[in-house]
């Protein structure tokens, strides 16, 4: 465009809207031309209840939340949210491509489960009181029948003696009426579990000390998650939350790491091998649809797979072990392993150099074992650094051929890693609230997801632990999105979603089904969205 | 590059080499083939330093820091940051590009100063004591003659009728023993003028809270500054601050508002006209000029010019008056006056599309009164909004032919409007610190700096406000931006010091002279850099 200034309003003005448009030429919320006028209608009328609400609902003090804004803190702000026409409006039909399986079911389906099984008990290092509470963390395991007790103690009596088991249903029955008794030992453990506001935002407001406590709930929760009757279940509710939420298609990570955290069979004491844990989710996905299609639902839920992931402080030479354990369960599930990751801190653990030689033998790896390709799905740049380890990790996920790039936070930084994730298809998994909560960003207005937006990245909106963070489901994450920007309307959402499963690691046909499953449910959504906008409007 | 995965480490860490520096080629610190021999090993050692450092003296705890980092919020971790060899080393030869006036000058020198003055007056809206001294802000201005007062009584009095002047230095001595006696009035008067940690990190944590805070120390300052007898020995003592701390041109915004915020005459009571101003301003550089060459040192400081501004509040009406007002200050003084401007709370005020209509017809008034081109240097963008009228600025401001861009903070999203920035030559006034506290980054590391960066937008560093936020000089913010990057080192450094000069205002022969002066400086500071460094590393 011209660098001389206009010298008339009318001049002006369509200087403007040329450079407007050439700037967000990329954004998908600037296709207006090509919008049905359905389409059209909906993003209008969504666009009219968030001004309408960033008037009102946001606009109140709250007991606690003295000045809330639309796109604020999630944890201190999730209690508003729920509140919201705009929030009852979204959900979407979409794909949920980065989770961690062991975070995506909440807490109290959890606990409930936990307390059917006589195995699972639960310890702590001293009798808990209202001085240690906050900071005493249960212990939690299933037992095998030897070593299960008849809990003739409670967790909180003077003479607990330190690291005594308790069956999980009589600790919490016993629990001391003072510490809230059944009700106060279900919120040491919740606590336990999750990150509460005064931890993110006061006392853990790093990303080192929150990543501390975050890290601290799987080791509590994974005991429990990880006891075959209760993780068959785990894997149920997640599926069943899943689409309750619009979500048609699953791809979370399970982490894989052999001694430290276990999978145990029904007896409480057998580890499971890698290729049972694959049949019980093999089994449940099986069940699911089944009980769909038996309701003339199927469409509801295209597909699960799973992207076998371990922890980046292993050494190259157990890496190599985990590799190889990937391929052959590939080979016996080929539709059920979507893709290899290495996950956990970035900022403290290895990059993927220390890990540069067997990464680079995947390939040749699996054409030896005659599997098809299993591509690697990184996390990278999940970071506030600029040229660290971890933000340096995007180089290398790159190189290594990711397929798409989980967080990818940093990438913002780097103009040729941005060329080439366009050129390649290399979707970023963006996780909006567990990047606000592991303090990537102090609040949505402070993601950098609109430069990726108006660069034409593709990105899919993903959860990443819901059941720590409290956003089970994508709605939140898309509420998130979608309240802190001007520009963002519904149609960005529905690229994102229809991102989401274009970018996941289904097979031609399958996507192909699940895309026009995706168009009759969106045609379907933004008829109600009009309606109930509309309503609300009046 | 080939998209296909290497497949041996030889050739893989060829490809990695090559694409980080693809992906850094438009960064200053990756010309690192054309660095002389000097300036690689200053920036090595440099480097050195820094990482030293951050494993010792921010990896300690300190009283009320329990968790110090490199970058870490400015106004808490300023205390460490003076203890630092890095802080020692820095301060540059650079050109401050972007600060207002109003807010230069320590305060404890303005209040020095103020005490000089009898005509200088304080009072309170109620009498103080420790339940109210947190809250009620100081109200001061220089009085004619018949409205001194003899000051008989305290500020702090039980008896004190609200409203009654009292001389500021009486109301200084008799300030009550229980609230801290004569050092408590400063702490009064200094909490009125500055941000403290809580403000900015816990009470007022959000934009639209802190910028409350932020404005009530210009109307409280104002009155003080704006006395005649103290403004000259404010702008001398900025200019002679500045010099000591390496700046050798300064281009400072003036903010201009007939009535609201008028400049006082000695006598305490008559408005100067704009030209007076001026007049003293033009008098107090050319003393300071006069003393540099007495002594040898006029290249250390080159010029300073004056950026017209007004506040974005205004009719479109009175704009167009104050527009003209400033033509007839070109005329006046062709050398002094740089460019106009339109100042405060982008969020909140009006945006520049509100006055277009008198915008557009600047360079026709100017040509008409046959003066030299003003430039309009904009603020724009200095927001986290997406889409908002601040964000939008951006584009208006670029339109309209800035110069240069105040803050631009959100530009990062505008992949169209960074690439007219790069071919048109506008640099970006960026002002980490000032960012910080008042809330647009949660620390430095959250910062867009790099974005730009690496993007080759030319960018200058600036420190905005710094007797409010407490970042005198620049090297404040210069240490921010090298301690939150591995990447970022002195030759960033430089370039952004050597980007100020290049970007400012200044005739082609002035500076030429002034990068020059700078080069010389710059080679001196390397040698110094390297000789200090290493005494600190052995």
């Amino acid at each position: 465009m011209s660098s001389s200034v206009p010298s008339t309003i009318q001049e002006y003005e369509a200087s403007r809207k040329e450079l407007i448009f050439a700037d967000r030429a990329q954004r998908a919320d600037h296709k207006k031309g090509q919008l049905s006028e359905l389409e059209a209608l909906a993003d209008k009328v969504i666009r009219e209840v968030r001004a309408t609400e960033a008037a009102s609902i946001w606009n109140r003090e709250y007991e606690g939340i003295p000045h809330p804004f639309p796109g604020m803190e999630f944890l201190t702000g999730r209690s508003i949210i729920v509140q919201t026409k705009l929030f009852e409006i979204l959900g979407k039909g979409c794909g949920l491509l980065h989770a961690h399986l062991d975070a995506t079911v909440n807490v109290s389906f959890l606990l409930k489960t936990a307390m059917k099984y006589p195995a699972m008990h639960v310890r702590a290092s001293t009798a808990l009181n209202a001085n240690n509470i906050g900071h005493v963390l249960p212990e939690m395991s299933a037992l095998p029948q030897h070593l299960r007790t008849a809990g003739e103690i409670a967790l909180t009596d003077h003479d607990y003696i330190p690291d005594t088991w308790v069956p999980m249903l009589k600790a919490r029955e016993s629990f001391d009426p003072k510490l809230g008794g059944p009700e106060g030992f279900d919120r040491w453990i919740t606590a336990a579990l999750t990150i509460n506001p005064t931890e993110a935002y006061v006392t853990h407001n790093t990303v080192t000390k929150i990543w501390q406590k975050f890290q601290s709930t799987f080791i509590v929760s994974a005991p429990l998650v990880r006891y075959q009757p209760i993780q068959r279940q785990y894997i149920r509710e997640f599926i069943l939350s899943s689409i309750a939420d619009g979500i048609s298609y699953v791809e979370p990570r399970i982490n894989f790491l052999r001694d430290a955290i276990p999978f145990i069979a029904d007896d409480g004491q057998r580890k499971l091998a890698h290729r049972e844990v694959l049949k019980d989710f093999e089994e449940v996905v099986g069940e699911v649809k089944a009980e769909l299609k038996a309701n003339g639902r199927e469409d509801d839920f295209i597909a699960a797979k799973i992207i076998y992931s371990t922890i980046r402080f292993i050494t190259p030479a157990e890496l190599e072990w985990y590799l190889r354990d990937c391929i052959a369960l590939k080979k016996e599930f080929p539709h059920f392993i979507a893709g290899f990751d290495l996950v956990g801190d970035e900022n403290v653990l290895k990059p993927l150099t220390y890990y540069l030689e067997p990464l680079l033998k995947f390939r040749e790896m699996q054409k030896e074992a005659g599997v098809s390709e299993i591509p690697f799905i990184f996390h990278g740049g999940e970071t506030l650094g600029d040229g660290t380890e971890a933000d340096m990790n995007l180089y290398d996920a790159i190189l290594l051929g990711t397929k798409r790039i989980g967080h990818g936070f940093s990438l913002v930084k780097h103009p040729k890693l941005i060329e080439l994730c366009k050129e390649r298809g290399i979707a970023i998994e963006i996780c909006p609230i567990s990047n606000e909560i592991l303090r990537l960003t102090s609040s949505m207005h402070m993601h950098p997801l609109p430069v990726l937006l108006n660069q034409g990245v593709p990105v899919a909106l993903c959860s990443d632990d819901p059941s720590v963070f409290g956003n089970m489901g994508l709605t939140f994450d898309y509420f998130q999105v979608l309240a802190a920007s001007e520009i963002t309307g519904l149609i960005q959402l529905g690229e994102m979603a229809k991102d989401s499963i274009k970018f996941s690691t289904m097979e031609p046909e399958e996507k192909a089904h699940a895309l026009g499953a995706w168009q009759k449910r969106w045609e379907i959504f933004l008829e109600y969205a009009v309606v109930e906008g509309q309503k609300f409007l009046t």
